[in-house]
């Protein structure tokens, strides 16, 4: 077992070693602060580090055990949270310069509790794109998160902080949002498996929104092991979040280690099988392999589903920053702004043909899985770009960076289906991700295949250099 | 009581007399069939009679009795529908003359269904304003619904067919579709009673739509005991109308009796008590005089509830339509096309901030319930205006008559309130309408305070001359 306060120490293994008092939380915590003040002025990561408030609740769960209480599943577990998540104290700034002149929050977010009942460790907030309409991590404001594996390059985002923080070994476990592929994306560009869940699954309470009806929250991590613990951990209704689902929680990290015995798994063809580089069909297909012989499905419609998606995020978007982008538009990141003001000149018979479109397109998605269990496809159309770019080729055309990242995540997250993205290496140059997609509620099945590819050592992270 | 073959008959006389066999189901059809013939080559208020069917239903009726079976609640009862209610074998046309194209309808409306099932006799479908998108009940394709009290005069619509062949004597009971005001505004200007109920509460199976989260259908008719007779035949769950609430039927017709002995009623002030001509407000004054003292509430920002609703309405018919508009725009009445044109170009941010308005002002309202039970409020601004009238003087401004008709319906089906609009009769000239509002799931109260008014001879209908 790896040691528990060094750079690649598990979620898991921190928990069990605290537990059985091989070492306190105030040193597994003294040591991520530490990574954190040594790798974060080059990554630039976190926004806010807490040190105080984290030796404070490191202490508190060391206490904890010396009374001789189960100190948590996540006792000492240090992790940090996209700054989108309501940090008591703190101005929620949601990767933007305006909302900083919000009043501090006054209570932790709900999911931002959940993992600290647990006994886990907040160490403070991370980067991400202004008010997550980004697949980069690049924040005019703020500065790029930077790749761990190549800090030259895109962390992807926006949730790109959370993807460095971990990728890096400053902390196990990140929290970050997915709203059109923010959680999968950094976590394919950074090598990270990445969950997100079902949407209506876990508590938003305390997180700035963005597209209401497809925002997710979720965790990033290192190991499928660690996603299922915090996943367990932040399950549960909350009486704060009216949208979630009235459901108790389901806890699956039992389940996980069943892998992918007996499951129908299929690949996504059509879409999902162009408009990227090479190497990202090289991942799936190295997936594939590991997990034997493996159908082809078409998602019907992924392409209209991509562009419904696009008009009802920009038309959202817009009605959310309507003032804002009134009274303060020379404070947006640029590229932020002139997206949601065109955003505003949406007709709204385009979003209400979108939305009829996106009932349609679930029920067909959702047909899919009575012959399947889960659904391969690529995370991203590349690898993680240079910081900056602003072009990709795709298919022999050169079209525009930063609504293409997401040509492969859009279309599901749309219809609120779990995904979970796991790291795939092909060669040694920088990870591809792979989405393993499973129907609404089964996050069982996309950890369970995600678990199958970890052992076959077909995904799995590396250590950044 | 009257001849149950007569024009004034009740539905509950006619049932009465069937079930005890004093008058055949078939006789009484036949009278009605008579008067339909007489009355409806003036005041064009059927588009369809269906003598054939009508007669053969009454048959089964009279069968059912003489079999010794009970003929159900509305034995022999004469009834029409709006046409844009399924009928089997008809076109829904919906007052159009696109949808005269489509195929017949494969079956009755559920509603139709439900009268039906409980003995009421279907004579056949009824003039309407063009897609309910109307307060005149004029019509470009079958001419205009004409008023039985001044046949000069407009119905009011868009339910126009559905006031005149209930107001003319030709049925006791007709259906109609309330999205803004098209149940309640005939029922005012025809001097009848109205049901517009709870939003979600009877199936919407088997009928056109318009604006669906604010489509109600419901019934009109000459007393509140023909209302509360219908209305209990007309609820039940329909798996069929995935926007039904699920509630079971709560037959009210046994309450209704106890009047409104202990319940606190108020009336509407601010844009309530504007807006209108003075014997609008001479109405709700006699309603509160019949009712003893009244308080006055606020209903806030009742001008932005009617705005937004307007937003809403625009936007979502134009993308109702938007085939028929951009493929046959010289087949749509004028009045109507243009309108919709105009709602393709509304941007989906003002439809997302109306929405957004909209919760917190249904938040506001359902607040009033706290310390009252129901609200008075006058149904339109106007005695029924002439047909062709393009204009109306509100407040001292001559503004366009056809969207101010709704200016006091409009703020309240918006947020699904159930509605019963009464008859007054403040002199020898044409009625009026109040509207006695009352929380959701409550039509129970707004029944007992029209039966109150009713036995109070406040309100009540008069036979057309």
């Amino acid at each position: 077992m790896s040691d528990p306060t060094g750079p690649d120490a598990t979620a898991a293994g921190i928990a069990a070693a605290v537990a059985a008092g091989e070492v306190t939380a105030q040193a597994v915590t003294e040591a991520a602060l530490a990574r954190v003040a040594a790798r974060n002025g080059l990554l630039n990561a976190f926004t806010d580090v807490l040190a105080a408030r984290a030796l404070a609740t490191a202490g508190r769960v060391d206490a904890r055990r010396a009374a001789g209480e189960r100190p948590g599943p996540l006792a000492g577990v240090p992790f940090a949270v996209k700054n989108l998540f309501d940090i008591e104290g703190l101005p929620t700034r949601a990767g933007s310069l305006i909302n900083r002149e919000r009043a501090p929050a006054a209570r932790d977010a709900a999911l931002v509790r959940r993992l600290e009942a647990a006994g886990a460790v907040l160490l403070g907030g991370l980067n991400m794109g202004e008010y997550a309409y980004d697949f980069t991590g690049e924040n005019a404001h703020d500065g790029p998160s930077r790749n761990p594996h190549d800090p030259s390059r895109m962390t992807g985002g926006s949730s790109g902080g959370s993807g460095g923080a971990v990728a890096a070994g400053m902390v196990p476990l990140a929290l970050g949002s997915d709203t059109n592929g923010s959680i999968r994306v950094p976590a394919a560009f950074c090598g990270l498996f990445g969950l997100k869940p079902t949407y209506g699954r876990l508590s938003r309470a305390g997180s700035f929104p963005f597209v209401s009806s497809f925002d997710h929250l979720g965790p990033l991590g290192r190991s499928v092991d660690d996603l299922a613990l915090a996943y367990d951990a932040l399950q549960g209704e909350d009486p704060d979040d009216p949208a979630q689902a009235p459901r108790g929680a389901e806890p699956l990290r039992g389940l996980v280690e069943a892998g992918a015995e007996g499951l129908r798994i299929a690949v996504a063809g059509g879409h999902f099988a162009r408009n990227g580089d090479p190497e990202c069909f090289a991942a799936v297909a190295r997936a594939v392999g590991a997990l034997g012989a493996a159908a082809t499905v078409e998602i019907p419609e992924a392409p209209r589903a991509r562009a419904a998606a696009f008009v009802i995020t920009a038309a959202e978007g817009a009605a959310l920053h309507l003032d804002r982008l009134r009274e303060r538009p020379a404070d947006f990141d640029p590229a932020t702004r002139d997206r949601l003001i065109a955003g505003t000149a949406i007709p709204a018979v385009w979003v209400m043909r979108a939305q009829r479109f996106r009932r349609w397109y679930r029920e067909r998605v959702l047909a899919l899985f009575e012959e399947v269990d889960v659904i391969l496809a690529p995370a991203t159309p590349c690898r993680a770009p240079a910081l900056g770019q602003a072009t990709i080729v795709m298919d022999g055309a050169t079209l525009p960076l930063r609504p293409n990242i997401g040509v492969f995540t859009q279309p599901i997250s749309f219809i609120g289906l779990p995904v979970c993205a796991v790291p795939v290496w092909v060669d040694e140059g920088l990870p591809l991700g792979v989405q393993v997609i499973a129907p609404p509620w089964r996050e069982d099945l996309a950890l369970r295949v995600a678990r199958a590819l970890e052992r076959a050592g077909a995904a799995g992270c590396r250590a950044a250099p």
